[in-house]
C-alpha cells in the first residue's frame, strides 16, 4: 500500500557537541520517506534547488522512493543550519534560507492521487490544504507542524486539523498549539480541534497517544550515544505510518504497534548524523530491536 | 513481611502554582512509610522535636506504622519550605532547618534488626551505614540519595553503595554520581560502584530500571492535574519495596510490577498537597490504576 508525503527537501548544516556536518540530506519529507520505506511503497512531493545532486536522489532511489512528485526549479535549495546544545534536547536555528520553497505550490501527479495513506510533513499549512484538495479518498492523513506555523497561521493550520486523522506533535508545540501547559490538557484541547488522535513526541522520553476512549504511552528505546537527534520526530512519523500501510491496521492495538516501530526507527536515525544511519538500516534489524522494545517495557506478559 | 524505613520526618512548607501549604507533614520516611503501608507492615526510624503534634503521629498509626524507632528529642523537628516553578519539574529550597537531625545517630529497636526489606532514605549516608552497621541479614536493601550528599559525602556514599542491592535515584542525581551526561552510561557506571539494580526517577516521564542483564523503561502515568510533586520519588519508592515485600518476588518480573505499583502510588501523591491524597488512598484504589497502567502501555498482548 502507497504513502504519499509532502513535505521539505533541504540541505541540513548541522552541529552538536559530537561533531557537525555540512549541507547533508535532510528536511521533514526525506526524513519521513526514508523511515516508511522499510515499510511500504513511498511518494514524495516537495521542491528542489538546481544545485540538489544526483548522489541525493540516489539515496531516495535507492530506496525505492517515487520521486516523480519532487519538482526541480530555478534557485537554490531550501537550507537549515542548526546548532544542538551539550543538552542534546535543545536547539538553535543559526539560518534559515527558504530559496525554492518560498513559491512553491505542491502539484500531486495523477498517480498520487488515490493515495491511501498521506502524510503532511512540516511545511506551510497553506501547502497542506492544496495537497489535501488534491487528494481522493485517503484512508489515513496524519500531519506535522511546528511553532512557526502555530503562531503565523493559525487559520490556515486550523483548516488543516478539520480535515485530518491524526496529529503528530512535540509536547511544547502541543502547549502553544492549546494554550494548555499540562500535556494531558493539551491533548483533550487538540482532540476537539478536530484529529481523531494526537501523538505526542517527547524526545529521548518517548510517545502519548490521546484519542477520545484511549491514552497510550511508550518510553523511547534508552540509547548510550545520540549523535544527532535531527530528522528522530519526521523518521519516527515515518515508521509509524509505514506499519500502518503495512499492515493496513488502524485499530487501536495496530496504532499502538505502528507507535513502537516509529520510536524505533527514530532510535536509529539519532545513532548517526544526518540520514546516515538509515541508509545503512535493514527491515530484519528494524524487526529485532522491536522485539527488544517489547522486553524493554514488558510487565504486562 | 515488614519493612524498615530510615530517613527524614519534617515539617514542610510547600509553595506551587497551584497554591500553598505551611508546616505539613513531610520527610523522605514519611512519605515511604505511608506509600508502603498499603503493601505491608511498615517500621519507621527517624527523628521528631519537641513541637511534632500528635496529629502526625496519628497520621502513621492509622496507617499502621509502627513508630517505635521515631526518636523525639529535645529541640525544633526538620523544616523544609520549598518553592516550585510554573514547569513543576523545577522546585527550589527556600529555607532549610536541620534542627534535631543535626546530631542524630539513628538506633534500631531490638524487633527492627531482622527486617528483610529495608530502605535507606534521603539522608546522611554516614546515618545510612550506621543503620547498614545494625541491621541483621536483609533480603533487600535500597537506598536514595540527593546532590548534597554525592557532592559532600562521597567516600561515605560510596561505602553505601558497596553495601546495598538497588540504588533509587532521579536522572540528574545519576548524572552527577557518574559524571557521565547520557542516563544509559550514567547507569552502567553506577552498577559498578556496587548495586545490583539503578532505578533511575524521570519524574512525570517515568522510570528506568538498569540491572546487568536487563533494561526496563516505563511511562510515568499521566495526570491532567499535578497539583505537588512534593514526595512523589519517596512514596514511589515506598510502592515499590512494599510490592516487593508484599510478594516476595524479586525476580525481573517482580521488580518491574513492583516499579509500576510504586508509580500508581507516586501519581496518587501528586494529586494533592503533601500526604493529603495518600491518607485518603486505599488498596483497591491503587489495584484499579494498576489495571488501567496496563491498559496504558500494553501493546504486548
Amino acid at each position: 500500500m502507497s504513502i504519499l508525503v509532502v513535505g521539505t527537501v533541504a540541505f541540513d548544516s548541522i552541529e552538536t557537541p559530537h561533531g557537525s556536518a555540512e549541507h547533508v540530506l535532510g528536511g521533514s519529507a526525506s526524513y519521513f520517506a526514508v523511515g516508511a520505506s522499510f515499510f511500504s511503497q513511498v511518494r514524495i512531493v516537495g521542491v528542489i534547488g538546481r544545485d540538489f545532486p544526483e548522489e541525493y536522489l540516489q539515496i531516495f532511489s535507492r530506496r525505492g522512493i517515487d520521486i516523480e512528485g519532487l519538482k526541480r526549479e530555478d534557485g537554490e535549495t531550501f537550507h537549515w543550519r542548526g546548532r544542538y546544545h551539550e543538552d542534546l534536547n535543545v536547539r538553535d536555528t543559526i539560518e534559515l534560507h527558504l530559496n525554492v520553497l518560498s513559491s512553491f505550490v505542491p502539484r500531486l501527479p495523477e498517480s498520487y492521487r488515490n493515495a491511501e495513506y498521506v502524510f503532511l510533513g512540516n511545511i506551510d499549512p497553506k501547502m497542506q490544504l492544496e495537497v489535501l484538495d488534491q487528494l481522493g479518498h485517503a484512508r489515513v492523513v496524519a500531519c506535522d507542524t511546528m511553532d512557526h506555523w502555530i503562531q503565523g497561521s493559525a487559520d490556515a493550520l486550523r483548516k488543516v486539523l478539520g480535515r485530518i486523522e491524526i496529529l503528530v506533535i512535540n509536547d511544547s508545540e502541543a502547549r502553544l498549539l492549546s494554550g494548555e501547559h499540562n500535556v494531558v490538557r493539551a491533548a483533550r484541547a487538540i482532540l476537539k480541534m478536530g484529529p481523531r488522535a494526537v501523538l505526542i513526541k517527547r524526545g529521548e522520553y518517548g510517545v502519548l497517544q490521546f484519542s477520545d476512549t484511549s491514552v497510550f504511552a511508550t518510553p523511547a528505546y534508552p540509547l548510550e550515544e545520540v549523535f544527532d537527534p535531527t530528522g528522530a520526530g519526521d523518521s519516527f512519523a515515518g515508521g509509524f505510518l509505514g506499519q500502518l500501510a503495512r499492515t493496513r491496521d488502524v485499530s487501536q492495538r495496530g496504532l499502538r504497534r505502528a507507535i513502537v516501530y516509529g520510536s524505533v526507527v527514530a532510535s536509529f536515525t539519532v545513532e548517526d548524523f544526518g540520514l546516515n544511519r538509515l541508509t545503512k538500516l535493514s527491515l530484519p534489524q528494524i524487526e529485532e530491536r522491536y522485539q527488544r522494545f517489547l522486553e524493554l517495557t514488558d510487565f504486562h506478559t
